[in-house]
């Protein structure tokens, strides 16, 4: 079987391709293990570091209807789409992010529909689809009101997931990610690109600039959790998911304070420093519209598991991300 | 000042015109009541029964984006964006329910934002966008998780009007309308077309046939408390709205059964013995999967108001549509 990955060259799209590379299986219908004999990553630049004879990518633009139908055959039985336009980003240019979130996306699932044999579709939806009046710790059940075009097309995409499902047209699966934390690599254009950046630089020896309030509450999963939770999603199966395709995955809660005092705590003080307090209007309105927690019960029940507290996503990051681990760790 | 009323040689949107005419102006920017200068009904078929010299009709299609370009220009201060394909066609035919309900009104909010001058956009929703396991009375903040594609299309309606006014595209307001009963004229392919075809019909000395269970509940409003719920909607300053753009408006609560009760009760057992009952799988599911009532709270505050119970909803159909009105009451 074959499996797509869409914004394939990204780092959670080769990250994900790199555990199912190891993996070697998925499942099917029926909840058989299927061998995975080619991974596709689509992406708008090519995905580099794979030797794995089993990989082939194409590049090319997401919103392509007919190299989406190249890249959905008959033999995808599994797509996972991450590819998107961040937060910011969206914010910013609202036509790009209506063409490449929503038009993109329904796009993909009309291909996953005219494939004809029902593939398995997991996308990824955000924090960014809660907002307004919203509780402490946020119900399953509670409505989506986003407050950012970016949350908006994710609640269109997980609106559009679902019908397909229900209709049988597709096996949709919506993980809705807590913001990823610490990421590698350089900041991006997500309002939560420093909830990665003020862990990331310093380690770095780097400074970086906070945009939030240190009292601003954040809700974190680590790219190993998170990578974990979208094949645990995928392998599921479609009845375990109910009446709603959208399952909420556990997070860690924590302000932007206590995200420094964790790293003082993990590579000290003079590494803590190096964040520097600035308020960005706009980051902190938008990254402040999301819950700063979510009920996880739901997730819980089905098998998802988030990270014990935000001290341990670092040290994960430290694990996997940092060359100079050894020397980090106090 | 102009008003564009899509849908507008349907039943609504002719009684909104009819409405207006009569009214004669609109609320504007600043609370200020603008002088109606023309009303525009846009519908696939032309709009018939008005001599007032203010009413145009446009016959086209409302996909058609540079039809919309057209129909609104920098004089429409206001838009009643009625059409749509109905909940049981919407179901039977995928791709007409996204082309019209979901491509055609993104069109029109961006010929409404390609105006330049922010025109109010009353949208209409529905209790389809409610489904999954639902409280006896649904509140305000509960999860959108439709069960029909009609349902799903009206929510991404709602999103997407939500972002067009949080992004100042327009000034839009989504009135979401329980099941309108008793409607004039021919059943329709709306899965709730029964609601008033088993109070119509029998009126007419017609048999009907009820394809819901007795029990089944419902959430009822009237045309006529519909249409001043539309233009109380309209007028209401951006700032009551809050966070969200959408309103449930106030229904009645009855079952299939007990709406024949009332039926019996206003117009004779001869009468109500006209309902058959006929169940059909498919009409009864998409209908037993909205809300019974929804939580009025919030309405109330806002100025709208219900029908007082299912006896007065037979009353104003009598009064309002039926030929023959004082033969038929008791």
């Amino acid at each position: 079987m074959k499996v797509l990955i869409t914004g394939g060259a990204g780092f959670l799209g080769r990250r994900l391709a790199g555990k199912l590379l190891e993996r070697g299986t998925l499942k099917g219908p029926g909840g058989r293990d299927n061998a995975i004999d080619e991974i596709v990553l689509l992406d708008i630049a090519p995905a580099e570091g794979f030797s794995d004879a089993r990989v082939r990518t194409i590049v090319g633009d997401i919103s392509d209807a007919a190299l989406l139908r190249r890249a959905v055959d008959r033999d995808t039985a599994s797509v996972f789409h991450l590819a998107a336009i961040v937060s910011g980003q969206a914010e910013a240019d609202f036509d790009l992010g209506m063409r490449i979130n929503v038009d993109a996306s329904r796009a993909l699932l009309e291909a996953c529909r005219g494939a004809g044999h029902k593939p398995r579709v997991v996308f990824t939806s955000s924090v960014a689809v809660y907002g307004g009046d919203l509780p402490a710790t946020v119900p399953d059940s509670t409505a989506l009101n986003p407050q950012s075009s970016y949350g908006m097309q994710k609640a269109v995409g997980e609106l559009l997931l679902n019908d397909y499902s229900r209709k049988g047209f597709i096996d949709g699966r919506v993980m809705r990610l807590p913001t990823i934390s610490v990421r590698p690599g350089k900041p991006n254009k997500a309002a939560s690109s420093f909830a990665s950046g003020i862990i990331r630089e310093p380690l770095n020896g780097e400074e970086s600039t906070c945009p939030v309030a240190p009292g601003t509450r954040v809700w974190l999963l680590s790219p190993r959790r998170a990578i974990e939770g979208l094949i645990l999603g995928h392998d599921l199966p479609a009845e375990a998911f109910g009446s709603s395709r959208a399952v909420n995955l556990p997070g860690v809660c924590v302000t932007a304070g206590e995200m420094v005092a964790a790293l003082k705590r993990v590579a000290g003080a003079e590494t803590a420093k190096r964040v520097r307090w600035e308020r960005d209007a706009t980051i902190d309105r938008i990254v402040s519209s999301w819950p700063g927690a979510w009920d996880t019960r739901r997730a819980a029940a089905l098998g998802f598991a988030g990270d014990a507290d935000f001290d341990s996503i670092i040290r994960a990051y430290l694990e996997d991300d940092h060359k100079d681990y050894q020397m980090v760790m106090r």
